[in-house]
């Protein structure tokens, strides 16, 4: 039997054993976001540096002036000469209201069984991110109980802010990058392609947030008396907003498209293959039609095209009933989703410029700044994305998908920019997991598997 | 001395009396949108019928589902043949929150003397429309006081229920058409052109008010998952709102300008002669640049021009801070002014048609109806409008102008629906009257010369 294969052994056997290990974690009470739960984040971290410490790794609670950091490192071992991995994961949870949407409290985990024959454990934290977590920490013990160590040195960074920012995570990770910095970060936060599909998040696009609140006159005014002569700022607000895209879908703030990359010919095959349809992805939530670029792929639009989208507006009289005001202000909140080579801070330059230009006599705007990171992505021919995909491929029986995602993680872009290195995205979420939603749930299958997928893709990059 | 000499002097002479009436009023709490202050509403409607029938009138107070209606009809008299006039007023008055920011107590009318030695009445309720409606009863008191009756017959009618929406009197009229059906309404609840300047306003705009909230997703949705493929209700509503104007600030609604009317020339002439400019109108409320239709005088663009104004607009996170949400929904609340014949039914159906028209896939658009009125007029050629004018100018001492006002008057449509008589609109507020507002007041002038104007135009209509 190869090494590898009673690491494995061991994981199946272990299984009753690691759930039990799960579940004393689920029930710490660590939502970041309420400093009502402070104590409770703390002892979350404590649990995660005890646990580590009892598998070889030299784990300590690092204080933050938020709640506190585990940091545990491996000592090199026999792994000598191998590449060092950074794993990145958070034991910090999302609030659980509403409460009574809850078929069991939502901290007393516990196995169900579904109509169509699915283990799940249900618990706020069992996928995000506690569940996803173990299945790391999971293999770890699983190589250090068969072979007295790790296959290659490993730096456990778990942290407890990631529901409410990660506010105090960039400095820390700045602070202490000598000691954090490794070859490769891996996280363990991210889904599946389908439930049988296992995949490497290859790509995650990049955000700029902006706030603009636009300002007319120096009060609300009354429409029968100054309609039809003052500038309005509802009507300011529609106009810059409008034109924002024009009617293929495009963008049309100035330079928005310099940096976006056109995907290789494999790759853009590749994504086609997986034929998502409207029909699956946008169907589950009442949509029919793609409404981003009409010249690109439903796949493209939401994960290797840059978007705009309003995400807030508000101005003028909004309650019940009718009230004949013109506002004196109006304000939208607007985000960009940047992919390849687009750069935050002339996005959002540019995109304050636009606004600028736009604005006719008698309106102001002033804009407030909501956060700014730049796409990552690992590159398609990066080693260790062909290794942890092919460790996939085997685990999963079918092959391993490499996918760009929609969304942001910004603490990937520090390990970037701060520690020099990429990070491989490999998670085993479910589109059912009603992640931040009532009724959480992690699928025992995506437990088991993804912890035997994490010693395949160890023995991988070790190998 | 001529009986209007004498009814003059007699004012006059009285004003120190019909001060102490007006205070009497103006001490009672008839604040209509209240329910705390029904007893209030009723003292002012007793009070109200008990002076009409001091001085001639045979007066009551109706009951309604609502605050009651003071009616009150004088006998025909030696008045025999003349045109009978319905004079309508209110009674009722505004909140006065902020409370704090009075003065003195708003329901302990006080005289004071401003710096510019203008003698002011101030109360809740000094101008609009205690102190106004009072100058027309304290005309008729004078006239019964020297000619023992009045020089043509007047049906009053004093509700009590403007400030709130006037709900029970549009019933009333049409329940008592046959009562309160006379040859010409007045109404004194409006403002001169300037302190030195009368006016009868000579038309009013109407109103359609619509609400319309979209639809696209069933709930709302994470943006880095679903931002470039889900249709953004944000988007479309902007979208919409943006087109409804050109660049020259035309509304592009088909069909909006129906039953628009050109201006005589000689009535243009005499707006171009008010030289209203920005500076003064817009300068006011921190304003510089007309906004309306671009080849239109300001004073058209706020009295004869109609308008399509955004009142409100909602959507998505409008919290402080970032939220990356692609909203389930969005609304907005929008109104239109009108003038001449445009149809208020047609215009708020031309307008569903053309938000439909404008939806993409995805996107379903609802709408909730908030009141709609026609445009009113008086014939520039009116006798009734030359005789108030002509009256209005050797009170003053300045030339009576008519202007048309941007406000809505909904009652004044049912005058000329449901009683088929047009309305003349004099009143004697002022730009700083601060009406709705704390510290309202109302210039003794205004008081005074106003109810020596309204003896001078009872006088011209009987003429």
């Amino acid at each position: 039997m190869s090494q590898l294969d009673a690491v494995l052994k061991r994981i199946d056997a272990d299984l009753e054993a690691s759930l039990d290990r799960l579940f004393a974690l689920l029930r710490i009470q660590s939502v970041s976001t309420d400093p009502a739960y402070k104590d409770s984040c703390r002892a979350a971290a404590e649990f995660v540096a005890a646990d580590l410490n009892s598998i070889g790794f030299a784990a300590e609670v690092r204080a933050t002036a938020g709640h506190p950091i585990v940091v545990g490192k491996s000592g090199n071992g026999k792994a000598n000469g191998k590449p060092r991995v950074l794993f990145y994961g958070h034991y910090d949870v999302q609030p659980v209201d509403p409460l009574t949407e809850w078929a069991h409290p939502p901290f007393e985990p516990r196995m169900e069984t579904l109509p169509d024959g699915r283990k799940i454990i249900i618990a706020r934290g069992a996928c995000d991110d506690k569940g996803q977590a173990m299945t790391f920490v999971e293999a770890c013990r699983a190589y250090r109980a068969v072979t007295g160590g790790l296959p290659l040195p490993i730096t456990m960074m778990i942290e407890g802010e990631e529901e409410c920012g990660s506010n105090h995570l960039f400095g820390f990770v700045k602070d202490n990058a000598a000691e954090l910095k490794a070859d490769l970060a891996l996280v363990c936060d991210t889904s599946m392609w389908d439930s049988a599909t296992p995949m490497v998040t290859t790509s995650l696009r990049g955000l700029v947030y902006e706030e603009v609140r636009l300002t007319c006159a120096d009060r609300d005014l009354h429409s029968g008396l100054f309609g039809g002569a003052a500038q309005n700022p509802l009507r300011v607000l529609s106009k810059i907003l409008a034109a924002m895209h024009d009617d293929n879908g495009r963008v049309t703030i100035p330079g928005f498209y310099e940096g976006v990359p056109e995907l290789p010919t494999e790759v853009k095959a590749d994504l086609k293959g997986l034929n998502l349809t409207a029909e699956t992805f946008l169907g589950q939530v009442g949509l029919k039609a793609p409404a981003g670029e009409k010249d690109r792929m439903l796949i493209e639009q939401i994960s290797t095209r840059p978007t705009c989208d309003v995400n807030g507006i508000l101005g003028g009289y909004t309650g019940e009933g009718a009230k004949t005001v013109i506002a004196g202000q109006a304000s939208a909140k607007i985000s960009f989703r940047l992919v390849g080579d687009q750069d935050p801070m002339k996005i959002r330059a540019t995109f304050r410029k636009y606004v600028q230009e736009c604005l006719p006599a008698d309106a102001k705007a002033t804009f407030g700044e909501f956060g700014g990171s730049p796409a990552l992505s690992v590159a398609y021919d990066n080693p260790a994305l062909g290794k942890a995909r092919a460790a996939l491929t085997q685990e999963w029986g079918t092959k391993a998908v490499a996918v760009g995602s929609g969304g942001s993680i910004p603490i990937v872009g520090d390990f970037k920019d701060v520690l020099g290195m990429d990070t491989l995205l490999v998670g085993f979420g479910l589109d059912d997991d009603r992640v931040h939603s009532p009724n959480e749930k992690y699928d025992l299958k995506s437990f088991h598997k993804g912890t035997r997928s994490w010693a395949r893709i160890l023995a991988a990059l070790a190998g």
